[in-house]
């Protein structure tokens, strides 16, 4: 008997049945969603009860207990928090950018600026220098001479001929991340940076540099591309002083907490399936794309499963990471104490690149695993979803994968918007539809139950 | 050699070989558009400069004067205007609706309305008269005894579950059409709609009905969707009496122009491939998405063949049609005009779907010309094409296809943001993203570029 339905499991007339059965059950998904689905609203009050949620501010503590408050209502068997210790720095006031001569003529012309994440502020009165202004390292490295004394401009653009703006801004990172550090080297008193966008409008963009211990850590703060521009021009040709007033602090690490809701599996309770998107955000505005829609894609997947009274054969574990954008400490302590309890994670899937139309979704998996999760693009097809290819899984799921070798994915939204608003005080509510949204999580919740069905 | 030359261009190498110089020459084109686009400088004067542009109206002359030079400055060898009339629908004044009283207790609240086009005004003072509120025509007609003296209500709304938002908007859009004969049959008033969206704002959408000439001429107006939602449920509950107060007329027709450009074809100058979008919007909005997105398209696939020196084989057209909106009198022009000259149209290409990311292309074409087609989406792939699939091509290029059996196409954008502005006075440039307009016409270019190339 079991060798004959051994055979019978193996037959197109099987597999037809099943595909069939997935296919009713996507619909339902996606109707559950598109019609009751309540991501919308949770991202209002997320973005406009709660704001913008930097690792330990009181905001984000406040994140902490909405996220879990609303993930019990959405109906998870269990929800807890997981302390971890995060960093706590704080923008400290108003970040002032002026431009206070130009060839020793006073002028008074403020800048859009932003300080970056981490950085660390100069005197009250700020640090005033002449403008050494620079297309790249390449060009610093030529005039390094020149260095000592100033402040650093860098102009490096993002690359617009790249159809997928991700792919520059993972070029252009590099000057945000290490410029204040390699300026400094040549004795620099103050960086700043062109903001990592290709937008229309002037607002600065923030996000997370990092401070190399042998040199001194000198201000460091973003360009509006329009005050970029004109910075560059005017530099090009004149001797430009700038005033830079940033008061940017690194206070001790601070108690954060990862929220944590599951679902217990009816028949692999040992093992895990885990859904997420961080809480965090940065301080300049509501985080709504960046990673509000993360945190609302997670919590509708809970509240679609049971909505449908779906009971997963795994255990499913949905997560809101307490700290992606300046320390990554949440998906670090959540892969840690995974492989502590020696847990058995067959697949991490996240939700960090905004709340777009998705088009589909980047997988690391092994070749057996990509071509199974090929073969159901047909099921996914219709919501939308039109590759899944092989790539990389997000920051927060990355310690499940290096420290478990747990296969993991991310939702791949349309990119085009996302550098828009990414780290700028634009990143709002307002500029969330709630059908793109709505969606993601359609793809999400679909590509979850498929792979709680049929394993990896 | 000539048979050798045949053997030769069969083999793979050959096809190897065109392929990697239609590769190179595609990659030409989208650096050309997303580095030096004119199209989002061009959308911003068509939109700001000049606005809503209305068939008849004198900012939609203004738009024919600024096509022309745009297309000309864009380096067309010749640009003509093809006069056609067009109906000459005017609002004539601002639309008020207002709930005057419920249960014959005096109210006064606004609701946020917009005559329907095409439709027309009442008295001065409005028409009010008590509310009947259905669901459907099936509802209109079971209660078609008590619509006599009535204001009908349609609440047809958006099916939300439709993947497409396209396929929601060919459902409802009967009830904007020809809800206002069918309920001036039993003895209506007046018709108030739903708006024609699933957006979460207020805006009413308005867009093209048509009376039966057998009934009343009676006013009809869209309302925003939460003030669609009060009326419904108040209207089921209560007696509800309403003003409307809409001054439409229909003024006899006017002169109107299709705006053409031409690049004379090297090797076929007497078949013609065209690419087209309407001029005409609503007078609502700025007609940024509808069609302002479609205009710039064209000309910036203009601009860039010019650009790159790209000496066309066919001869193409590039046309801003008079009128979509209410009357398609432009592009029945085109067609009839074209089939009077017996003209040989090889293709002709639309966009009138929005400028957001281009996901695909809808295409009219018989199978063999499709299997061509689809075997040239490895090279479109890489600028975000995924489908080139079976379907109709856009209203304006319509008639070349019923009249010329032309194979025709369209761009299919992204759909998803498209109808929370459509016809609404959010339809403006500040929610067209730059990016996604630019790949829009990546995309045409290059399709474009492969049927000059290696026809259909």
């Amino acid at each position: 008997m079991k060798k004959l339905l051994g055979i019978l499991a193996c037959t197109p007339l099987y597999i037809y049945a099943q595909q069939s059965a997935d296919s009713t059950m996507i619909k339902k998904i996606a109707d559950e969603i598109l019609v009751h689905g309540t991501a919308y609203d949770l991202l209002h009050q997320l973005t406009k009860q709660i704001g913008g949620r930097l690792a330990g501010s009181p905001q984000f503590a406040k994140a902490v207990q909405w996220g879990k408050k609303t993930m019990q209502e959405a109906g998870a068997d269990t929800v807890w928090l997981q302390q971890c210790m995060v960093p706590h720095w704080v923008r400290g006031g108003t970040d002032k950018v002026s431009i206070v001569a130009v060839n020793k003529q006073k002028q008074n012309k403020s800048l859009d600026a932003t300080a970056l994440g981490n950085s660390l502020g100069g005197p009250i009165s700020g640090v005033t220098a002449e403008v050494l202004a620079v297309k790249d390292f390449a060009e610093l490295e030529q005039k390094k001479d020149q260095v000592k004394g100033k402040i650093v401009y860098y102009d490096y653009a993002f690359n617009p001929t790249y159809i997928v703006p991700m792919q520059a801004y993972a070029e252009s990172g590099v000057y945000r991340h290490s410029g204040p550090s390699r300026a400094a080297q040549y004795g620099a008193v103050a960086v700043l940076i062109r903001s990592l966008t290709e937008s229309t409008d002037n607002n600065p963009h923030t996000g997370s540099m990092a401070y190399n211990d042998s040199f001194p850590k000198i201000p460091a703060a973003a360009l509006g591309l329009k005050d970029a521009d004109y910075l560059y021009q005017l530099a090009s040709k004149r001797t430009v002083t700038v005033n830079i007033q940033t008061h940017g602090k690194q206070l001790p690490d601070t108690i954060g907490h990862n929220v944590i809701a599951e679902l217990k599996g009816s028949e692999f309770p040992n093992e895990y399936i885990t859904i997420g998107g961080h809480l965090d955000s940065w301080d300049v505005n509501e985080g709504a794309h960046d990673d509000g829609a993360g945190v609302v894609h997670t919590i509708e997947i809970l509240r679609t499963l049971k909505a449908l009274g779906y009971q997963p054969k795994h255990t499913i574990r949905f997560v809101l990471f307490a700290n992606e954008e300046n320390g990554l400490r949440g998906g670090k302590k959540y892969g840690e104490e995974a492989k502590a309890r020696n847990e058995n994670h067959i697949f991490a899937l996240e939700s960090d690149n905004g709340g777009f139309t998705p088009r589909g979704f980047s997988l690391a998996l092994n070749s057996t695993q990509l071509q199974k999760v090929q073969g159901w693009l047909p099921l996914l097809k219709p919501y939308g979803c039109e590759s899944l290819d092989y790539g990389g899984g997000g920051a927060d799921v990355g310690p499940l994968y290096s420290l478990l070798h747990t296969p993991v994915g991310e939702l791949k939204p349309d990119n085009q918007r996302y550098f828009d608003l990414h780290h700028a005080r634009n990143d709002v509510f307002e500029n969330v539809n709630k059908r793109e949204l709505l969606l993601g999580a359609v793809n999400m919740t679909a590509l979850i139950y498929l792979i709680d069905q049929h394993g990896l």
